[in-house]
């Protein structure tokens, strides 16, 4: 049984990139030489979020507006009052999405459908250097 | 310490259909021989979700018009522009609701409360064989 | 390779409740005996949820008026002709925030940034005492 773990850090992200992190995740999978498992990606951080999608730039702007419409940006939220940063609905869009996903491992591999992507979503209003940490348990 | 898992196929799914795999879930605990650990239900496919929930009909009905409510099927999400097959808002309730949960097995048991069962929520326009892979880790 | 978990039950809480329960986890990671690996928190009911959050009293407020504004609690929900208890719209809430949280472990501590903390959300409109079952899987 092997745990392995590995800390990454994403080139300078801007509010609602969406980064596209399949490859990466996957090369750690190899790296941790577990054949058969699970594999964790978790933000740390609490204005980003991980999640699993088609990616192309269509799903993307429509991601984008739905947050928008969902928890808009301009609202006056209460966090406000204690940075003055006017990130609250970055921080309620993170809580939404959630900032971990879990995905099986196969001989290796990702478990992924042909269209599944695993990618970060940057929700804060400032440009970050952000870290997400990789998990791969198993065998 | 056991790593397990297993590829199932749904049968065909129609358009919000909500699933109860509870059952074929613990049945699979069950086949893995793993007595204490975590249990992973993981979507092969980018317009699916699976979740936990009380399941009875009123409250399926009220998800259906919740996910309505704030995707809506009808709008115009721009990645019909990339095939066509007018499932954007598909895709987009799969990102809120999410395709993976994980519950925990002790004695060889999901450790649900009373009312709690894993379900599969086919968010898809069109119907679909819906493939899962449930991962058992533990000892 | 270890396997560890504990079932840990909350004072009584109220709707919208939101309780750091990062330090009991944490003190759970450490009774675990695991160094490196991955945490599950999972809330043994239908009507809560868990998830990572900054915990400060602005952004508490702020996440109750999303829910209040994505799942309005007065509204007519087709749950309610089944118990007659009201609570449809906790059902709803906790299917879109999730029941289950997995955060990674390093050096027998959880790996949180500086902000992060992890948070159970009472979404039931009744008091209870909650029931959380916390996993640790790792070496």
């Amino acid at each position: 049984m092997k745990v392995y773990s590995k800390r990454i850090v994403l080139p300078k992200t801007s509010e609602l990139d969406i980064i596209d992190i399949t490859d990466r995740v996957q090369m750690e999978v190899k790296e941790s030489g577990v054949k058969e498992g699970l594999v964790n990606v978790f933000v740390v951080g609490t204005t980003g979020a991980t999640t699993i999608m088609e990616y192309e730039p269509g799903l993307v702007n429509d991601i984008k507006r739905t947050l928008e419409s969902l928890v808009p940006k301009g609202a006056d939220y209460d966090h406000h009052q204690k940075w003055q940063d006017g990130n609250g609905h970055s921080h309620i869009r993170s809580v939404l999405l959630g900032p971990s996903i879990v995905v099986p491992v196969t001989s290796s591999t990702l478990y992924l459908g042909a269209w599944q992507k695993i990618v970060y979503i940057e929700l804060d209003n400032r440009p970050r250097e952000r870290a997400l940490k990789i998990s791969v348990l198993g065998e």
